[in-house]
C-alpha cells in the first residue's frame, strides 16, 4: 500500500508514519514495522515505530495545529515543532548525553524524528511509582547550567545572542505560560480548577495584593528578561530516566527568558514528588543536588570564562547566582500554586487517593508556593528552603 | 542632466539627491532646487534640499555602510535606516507633534525623506548658546512616557510586543552602546580619550570594583531587558527645538531595552548643559520637568489602562516607576562618565574654553556619574537628585 505524503501539512496516521519514515530512509527497508501513537494528544502526535520482530525503533513526533486542554481547543502554531527541534539540536552541542538524538526535521509537516527512549521511564511516573534515581539531580543540574550558561550573554557574542533571541521567539507557547502560570490562578478565572476544600485558601490568594504584586514582578520578568534559552516547560514529565541515563525532552516552549524559570519549575515539580511520597526524603535530596550541581557547574563555566571583562569583576558571579536563586524560588512558588488550583494539574497531587492526605498535600503546596513568592529574597540557602518545606509539611 | 539612480545601494551626491527626490515626486517638478549635505558624515549623509527661490524644503537622509568615529571606520548595517524610519513612524502614532514627518522610505537605498526642520535648532547647540526653551522639559517627558508606555507589555498584546521585539532587533547599533557606554570607559581601553588632569580620577574608576559591579548589572539590563522600544540615543543632539516645538529625531539606535536608559540619557545630557552654564539653573528645572512629566503621563496612561489585571494591583505602578527612576539614574551615571572620558564626547564639556573650569566640570561629571551609579537605589526623589548635583558642583 502506498500513501501519498504531500508537503502540505496533514496529521499523520500510524500507517502514514511508517511510510514517511521509510521514504526518508529513517528505517531499514527490508523489515516490517509496528507503529503506535503514544502521545496524550493534547499538543502533538507521538508515533513509536518499532521493528515487528522487536528491538529499538524511532520516535516520530508531529505537532498538531491546535492545543486541547480539558476539552478546550485553540489553534496553535506548527512553528513550535521547529523551535523544539532547533532547541534540542543546540542543547545537544552542550549536553549531548542529556537530550534525545534528533534524526530528522521536517519544517513543512512539523515533524521531528527522535531517538527511541521507550526503555526509559518518565521521571514523574517513576517517582510516583516509588522509584529512586540517584543520578537525576546531578544530571538536571548539569543540564540547566550548561544550556543556560552557553545560550546567555555571558557566553555568546552579542550578535549571536540577539540572532538566537529572534530565532526562538515563541509567542503562542509563551502566552500559555503567561496565562496559566502567572495570571489565571491568581484571579477568579474560568480556567481555574480546584477542590472545594481549598476554596478558603484560594480566595485568600486572590485577595492578597502583596502576593499578587510579587507575582506581577515575576510575570514581568518572564515577559521581558532575555537571559538565556529556556527549556520553558521543565517539569518531571519532560524528563526520561533510568538508573544510568537522564534525558530532557520536549522543549517546545523554548524561548529566551529568565534563567530562574527553568530552575524553579524543577524545584516545584520535585516538591510535588515529595508531597506525594513525604516519606521519601530523597526527592528533596534530588532538589538539593539540582541546585548544588547547577551552582558549581555554572561557576565553573563562568570561571573558564569569556572575553567579557565584567565576568572578572568581584561580586558579579555571586550577584548573578543569587538572582537565579531568588528568581527560581519565585517561579517555583508560581508553579506550586498553578499546578494545585489552575488549569493543568500534576498527578503527584491529584492521584493521592486518600482525601485528607490529598487536601493536606495541596494546602501545603499552596502555602509553600506563597511563601516562596513572598520570601524569595530572604531564603538564602538550600538548607533554608528545605527547612521551610519540612516546616510546612508538618504544620499545616 | 540625468543621473541614473539604481536600486543597488550607492551613496548619493548632492545632485543625485535632488534627482532622486524629483523622481519620487517628493518635490514639485517645475522649480529649481539647491541641495546641501549637512550631516556630520560619521554615520549618515543628510541632504537639505530647498527651492532655490527660498522656503521650506525636505531632508533626505541616507545611511552610510560604515561608521566613522575619530578617524576609525568600521562597517555598519544599512538596516538601521529602516529601523530608524520604522521607529519614527510608530512613534508618530503616539506623539505626532514630537517627531518629524516621514515622507518616503527606501529600504534598498537606506534613504528616509523627512520634514525639513531647518528652522529649528539642535537642543544642545541652543542650550550652549545660552538659549532657554520653556516647553522642552514637558515635551521630552511626554515623548518618553508615550513612546515607552505604548510599546511596552503594559500596553501591547504579548503577540504584538514579541513581533516588535524581533522587528527592532538592532545588534550592531546596540554593540556600539554596549562597548562605548558600558565597557570601555570602565577599563583601560584604547578607545578612551581624556585629559591628563583627569587621570587620577579615571584610574580610581578603573580600580573601583564596587562601581564596576554596578555597571555590570546595568549593562546586563541593557543586554537582556526588553521593556519598551527605546529611542536608544536620546541626547540633546537628537532633539530639535524652537520656542513652540520640540522634535525628537534620529532613532537609529532604536531597540527593545530597559526604559530607564532613554530617561537616563536625557538626565545626563541636561546635566552636561548645566555644567556648561552653571549659572543657568533652568537646565536643572528642565531635567525636573522631564521626570515629573514622565511620571504623571506614564501614570495617566497606566490608569487609563489595559485588560491586564495586574495593572490594578496595589503597588505595581509605584514599583514600576521606581524601577524606571533607579535605572535612569544608573544609566545617567554611565552616560556622564563615558561622555567625559570615553570615545565620544559632548561639546557641553569639551567646549568650555577656560582650562580650570573645563577640568572642574569634567571632574564633577565623573563624580556625579559614579554617585548616580552607586546610589541609584537610595536617591528617592528628583529633589535629592538636584541636591546631589548642586553639592558636587560646589564642592569638587
Amino acid at each position: 500500500m502506498t500513501i501519498q505524503i504531500t508537503n502540505h501539512y496533514q496529521a499523520l496516521t500510524e500507517i502514514d508514519a511508517i511510510q514517511y519514515a521509510l521514504e526518508k530512509n529513517l528505517l531499514e527497508a527490508n523489515q516490517d514495522y509496528t507503529c503506535k501513537e503514544i502521545g496524550d494528544g493534547n499538543l502533538n502526535l507521538v508515533f513509536h515505530i518499532t521493528p515487528t520482530t522487536g528491538g529499538t525503533g524511532i520516535i516520530l513526533k508531529q505537532a498538531l495545529p491546535y492545543a486541547k486542554v480539558v476539552g478546550e481547543s485553540w489553534p496553535l502554531t506548527l512553528e513550535r515543532a521547529y523551535i523544539e527541534a532547533s532547541a534540542l539540536q543546540w542543547q545537544a552541542t552542550f549536553v549531548p548525553t542529556l537530550v534525545p538524538k534528533v534524526f530528522h526535521i521536517d519544517k513543512q509537516l512539523a515533524i521531528t524524528v527522535l531517538e527511541d527512549l521507550s526503555n526509559l521511564t518518565i521521571l514523574r511516573t517513576g517517582l510516583l511509582n516509588g522509584n529512586t534515581y540517584p543520578k537525576v539531580g546531578k544530571d538536571i543540574g548539569t543540564f540547566l547550567a550548561e544550556t543556560l550558561y552557553h545560550t546567555s550573554d555571558y557566553a555568546l557574542h552579542p550578535f549571536e545572542k540577539k540572532k538566537q533571541v529572534k530565532r526562538f521567539s515563541n509567542p503562542e507557547l509563551c502566552k500559555i505560560t503567561e496565562d496559566l502560570v502567572f495570571t489565571d490562578p491568581f484571579f477568579d478565572s474560568e480556567t481555574n480548577n480546584f477542590e472545594v476544600e481549598l476554596k478558603e485558601q484560594v480566595e485568600s490568594i486572590w485577595a492578597n495584593d502583596l502576593l499578587k504584586l510579587e507575582v506581577a514582578k515575576l510575570k514581568k520578568q518572564f515577559l521581558t528578561e532575555t537571559e538565556a534559552l529556556l527549556h520553558g516547560d521543565l517539569h518531571t514529565g519532560s524528563v526520561f530516566v533510568n538508573e544510568n541515563r537522564t534525558i530532557v525532552i520536549d522543549p517546545e516552549f523554548a524561548f529566551y527568558g529568565p534563567i530562574g524559570f527553568d530552575i524553579g519549575q524543577v524545584f516545584a515539580n520535585l516538591l510535588f514528588a515529595y508531597l506525594h511520597h513525604p516519606e521519601k526524603i530523597d526527592r528533596l535530596q534530588t532538589l538539593q543536588e539540582v541546585w548544588e550541581t547547577y551552582y558549581q557547574s555554572f561557576t565553573d563555566l563562568w570561571n573558564k570564562g569569556t572575553e567579557d571583562p565584567y565576568t572578572k569583576v568581584e561580586g558579579y558571579l555571586p550577584f548573578t547566582l543569587t538572582k537565579h536563586w531568588e528568581d527560581a524560588l519565585g517561579f517555583a512558588g508560581c508553579e506550586a500554586i498553578r499546578r494545585t488550583i489552575g488549569l493543568a494539574h500534576v498527578a503527584d497531587l491529584d492521584s493521592i487517593k486518600n482525601q485528607n492526605q490529598r487536601i493536606h498535600a495541596k494546602l501545603v503546596s499552596l502555602k509553600i508556593g506563597q511563601r516562596l513568592i513572598l520570601e524569595r529574597k530572604s531564603i538564602t540557602s538550600i538548607q533554608e528552603l528545605l527547612s521551610l518545606i519540612h516546616q510546612e509539611v508538618s504544620t499545616v
